[in-house]
């Protein structure tokens, strides 16, 4: 391990880069690369060209531009740099390098694709999702060459640069597959994530998978008179209704036979460090902008967010919807569901379960069909004695001064998943965005410092991985 | 009493006057009197003039049209032809003389309003919905006249003849309220029903009625992402499908509070009377294109359509239902209901209980707000033993060569309820109409015998009515 010394060589060498820093992202913020927009398809290309250049100028000497979906997507950055000591590990960097759109505008204090430094905060979009957090990374990997005075690093270093993580990660997992062996590591470092609070630094250790469906329900062939059939035929959108309603169980937990079977428990020692994360259910409220908090029975917010299984109705339709009454047994109704999955569950194992489940709901006349929205997301989840997740948070320890770094899981699904399910390997997050960045939303920002922090913890991380992955 | 040789009198009269029942409807239904389109106001108007000059020459001596909805309505027609026996009881007959959309016409065999007689059918928009209904009462009362040598009907005769009941009677109950003295009677007689079957002489006894409303279920302020807040607030759909689902029992009865407590139970003589009708689920469930009954336990189809009150969702909507999925928990969600209402449930009674149920199913968090859709329409009910039910099963005997009339009831609701409601009268109903006279679809038509069976019974009545209802 760096002793502390090396730390403040470390840290002086990235303060001392901040103009650098700065000036890069500047470049690279003014492109928009807007993957969820047709029209910026060229600007997400000239992004990717711009990385590439970058990561070149910073040494890396087999850079890639690869084209996705058969070229109708949009390109990812794959880079590679082989270290030189025998045995090191192999490390996959991930993040994104397309934005989300900025509507609404006039909502901006400055115009978006203007990068304005304020104080110690730079505005922009991309500044925090997720551009800000690949350039820490490209000057984190010139402080640790300088400060082991290396020609090559410490691990075996990979990065893969996605162009559509805003716009659903469409053709990721094809690309994946098709460049597994390319991508090959042992460990996913994702650059993608928030920590829980600026003051407090954190890792992710996992994220919920998700499955989601339409389930149909028929009724009569067609709109039936409600007077005529009313209470003399089964009513579909009633039989959706209660079909939703018995998916919980009084504890809010969901009644699908063997959904729990597989799920991974929280470990006390999770719950203890979830339970050190200053939590206010005043704030979780209105960041919702909801009166109450409700969930499963016997966990936290927190955990219910994070580590617990959920099935969510989206949505619903059937029958007469609009202005004034049609007064009918409606033909049909269906609702559209999302399932949180965590770890272990298996995404195939609930779309058997869940089907059968379905059919045993329903009474004679009615016909429930399951049209399942793709395969389904694995949840992604890497123990916290994992040694890769305690490299993360001694090195994040150490670029925020010893601090004690926390645990946190994300209940949203990304791409990470599919990083650890299709590359099977674990996944870990160095990330140092919070929520006040504003991911998504006008006035996008990032706090210079943060960078800063992010780049000198990359800095030490392939050292200390370089060791302790190796003595795993 | 008539007696069976007066019958043969009235019948041959009857029958000697088919021509020119059938030369006043071919008349009456060249008139295209679509009340769901605006631009057929005209023919409404016409129609209704058609029929005040029929009414005159057929000696009413009082004849007016009535505008309806402060002249933005479809006119009504009223006329009155006092008795000249003292003590004579006042009979109010209704019918309409709109009729419904044609469309698709080319599902016609002859076009709707160029009436065609094939073989006993007369075919043409209006020939049982309701004109010739209407018709058939002219033809009667001229038989009635004749066979008595009376110059004026043995009952204060009046008839109201709606010109909006095809586009839902908007102006109707204003019209009742307004003009409720002249309108005053002991008895309405509605033709504008079916009978049972074409083989099976009956009358309705009743109608339900109707309460409507849209149940809103508001959650959080806004959409939010299931993946960030899923499991840990509370979801206004899943809650609407919970509140659905909370609406009926294990046996289908409605678990409102109080809401079975005036309820009229069907008597065994009526249970009786029902049972008597030939029900075959197999044809019941082709025509309502379903394939399993059910409903509230311990109830026959026919009761449960006719005599029990139902809750029934006629549409739902929330959340996300678009191509595709969105993973949120939905803001709000909302459902149309129906409430089937029989005797003697209070619709003001109901909208109360519903709305302190709803409060109660719902859980912190969400707010629930029940939006009534008018303040409702009671069920009408004569019972079987009324005077007034007896006379018209006897007379349509006579019409149907001395066949036990059954009874029915309707499962709809519709201005008849109003005229119950409205003038504080009991409601009979004398129909010839069948359900393969396909009502509201392409090729409506009726078997001209069936209308002079209507005729026959409608010229027993007003002599029947003047001896039982004087007597009761």
């Amino acid at each position: 391990m760096s002793t502390s010394t090396g730390d403040a060589s470390v840290r002086s060498y990235v303060r001392g880069h901040r103009d650098e820093l700065l000036s890069s992202l500047d470049e690279w913020l003014r492109i928009p690369s807007i993957s969820g927009l047709p029209e910026h398809a060229a600007d997400v290309a000239r992004s990717a060209e711009w990385l590439a250049a970058a990561l070149r100028d910073h040494g890396f000497p087999t850079v890639e531009i690869w084209p996705t979906g058969d070229g109708a997507g949009l390109p990812s950055v794959f880079a590679e740099w082989p270290s030189e000591d025998t045995g090191a590990p192999t490390v996959l960097v991930y993040g994104h390098h397309d934005v989300q759109p900025v509507d609404p505008l006039d909502l901006w204090t400055t115009p978006p694709f203007e990068p304005t430094l304020d104080g110690d905060v730079l505005r922009g979009r991309g500044s925090s999702d997720d551009k800000g957090q690949v350039v820490f990374h490209l000057l984190g990997l010139r402080a640790h060459l300088a400060a082991g005075d290396r020609a090559a690093p410490a691990v075996n270093l990979k990065v893969i640069v996605e162009g559509e993580e805003e716009s659903g990660s469409t053709n990721f997992p094809a690309l994946l597959t098709a460049q597994r062996e390319r991508l090959r590591c042992d460990v996913v470092v994702v650059s993608d994530t928030t920590m829980y609070d600026r003051t407090i630094p954190s890792t992710v250790i996992g994220m919920r998978g998700l499955q989601c469906c339409t389930v149909h329900v028929q009724g009569p062939g067609r709109d039936l008179h409600s007077g005529s059939f009313g209470g003399s035929v089964p009513n579909p959108a009633t039989a959706l209704a209660e079909l939703i309603a018995a998916l919980h169980d009084d504890d809010r937990r969901v009644t699908v036979p063997g959904f729990y079977d597989d799920v991974v428990e929280l470990t006390e020692q999770e719950r203890e460090l979830f339970a050190r994360l200053p939590f206010d259910e005043a704030t979780w409220l209105a960041i919702g902008a909801s009166r109450a908090t409700a969930g499963e029975r016997g966990y936290t917010t927190l955990e219910r967010v994070w580590a617990r299984p959920t099935a969510d109705v989206n949505g619903f339709s059937g029958g007469y919807t609009g202005v004034g009454h049609k007064t009918i047994i409606p033909t049909s109704a269906y609702a559209k569901l999302s399932f949180r999955l965590v770890a272990d569950q298996d995404p195939e194992q609930l779309m058997k379960a869940f089907e059968v489940w379905v059919d045993g709901q329903l009474s004679p006349g009615l016909e429930g069909r399951v049209a399942w929205e793709g395969g389904g997301v694995r949840a992604c989840l890497t123990p916290i004695d994992h040694p890769a997740v305690e490299a993360v948070r001694r090195v994040m320890s150490r670029a925020y001064d010893g601090a004690n770094v926390l645990v946190t899981r994300e209940g949203g699904s990304g791409p990470e998943a599919d990083l650890a399910t299709i590359l099977d390997t674990p996944v870990v997050f160095l990330g140092v965005a919070v929520n006040e960045d504003r991911f998504h939303a006008p006035d996008e920002s990032v706090e210079v410092d943060r960078l800063l922090r992010g780049a000198e913890a990359a800095a030490y991380l392939w050292e200390d991985m370089a060791q302790s992955l190796r003595a795993s």
